[in-house]
């Protein structure tokens, strides 16, 4: 059986059991804080963050990285293909995976995280309030650059669903759970957020609390 | 004929480069400077970030981040795979690239960048000593770490070449460029670089400059 270390707000991790939910891969959790830098955890991974996935049964090494993860379930598990299409689609998928990994993380879930729950859990401190303020105004960028591409798509990465919505949707899910989104003027992520909602493989995150963080009302809501 | 959008000193560039020197694909360079964020260039890539490549004559969309595109080059031009092995090899590989993407990005690439070419060429301005200092600092580290994996393994992924060492050898050469790395005391790391160098991939990278930065006499040097 997997074990997969993870945190309930990490969105990597949420990506991951996204696409795991998706292609029926079974696996249990076990709970990580990265930001303790536990020395064993450090030991298996030298970049200090989750998910990490190990199955002993295997006898291999562990994966590491989020993306590396889904490429490995993508190549072994044919069910449900979510870098699909020619190699341009697929070129596509990636791209957009990095932008929701890396730039909407950067500019919205890290910062977010970063005052709400890190500093909350590890110091004791209370939010900065211009920080939570710059994080909420680039998620409005964030969402009308996603607006922009569900106007001309069925999904984020075209006319399928794949990597590309399972990312922006586990990075969704944190912010809002945060409650860094404003969703008046949306219409079309919010559509789109709510199909993500009622998914099999979205209801277990949804019903999952971090400890001393609640989420708004709407949170787990499908009609938000 | 595929055109590369870059600057001499991208290191993620570079990486893509040096892929599509193994792999025998012809380009032609196109000279971007991403910092002055050109309204064309954020319209072709909203991340505003190099390597983005581009074939007129195939009528499909630009191929946008570095590691997108080295998984279609990979896809589509069997030569030279560079991400091979069994899938669990293949994750260890992708976890590489990640780690110097990521993290040797982040802890020396990028504040070297920014110190020694960004704050020169956009704002005339000095380099900071504290910034070049821990970047250097880090950049030992990262070498210890390299040091390591290449103790263990013939190349930095496994038994044979990958995209882990491209990527590796795209940040260290940057680096180098910049005066960044202090060869004392990394034997493994220094073979390993020395071997990469003679590459006729990467022959034509070591003797590109950047205007009015200056690499140490050492840089291009196959005997270093």
């Amino acid at each position: 059986m997997w074990q997969l270390y993870q945190f309930p707000l990490c969105p990597f991790s949420r990506k991951v059991r996204l696409l795991l939910g998706e292609k029926g891969v079974g696996y249990e959790l076990v709970r990580e804080s990265p930001w303790e830098r536990r020395d064993e955890f450090m030991d298996m991974n030298p970049a200090g963050q989750t998910p990490v996935m190990v199955d002993a049964s295997r006898g291999v090494a562990p994966l590491i990285d989020s993306m590396a993860i889904c490429e490995f379930f993508e190549e072994t598990v044919e069910k449900a293909a979510m870098i699909n299409g020619t190699a341009t689609n697929r070129a596509e998928i990636r791209r957009l995976v990095t932008w929701f990994d890396t730039h909407f993380y950067r500019d919205v879930t890290g910062p977010l995280l970063h005052e709400r729950m890190v500093k909350r859990l590890a110091h004791r401190a209370a939010p900065d309030a211009k920080g939570l303020r710059e994080a909420m105004k680039a998620a409005v960028g964030h969402l009308d650059y996603m607006d922009y591409l569900l106007d001309h798509r069925n999904w984020l990465g075209g006319a399928t669903m794949s990597l590309a919505d399972l990312a922006a949707a586990a990075q969704i899910s944190v912010t809002d759970y945060l409650g860094g989104i404003d969703w008046k003027g949306h219409d079309q992520t919010a559509r789109w957020y709510r199909g993500f909602k009622s998914r099999p493989s979205f209801r277990p995150l949804l019903s999952e609390r971090m400890e001393l963080i609640s989420p708004p009302a709407h949170y787990d809501n499908v009609d938000f």
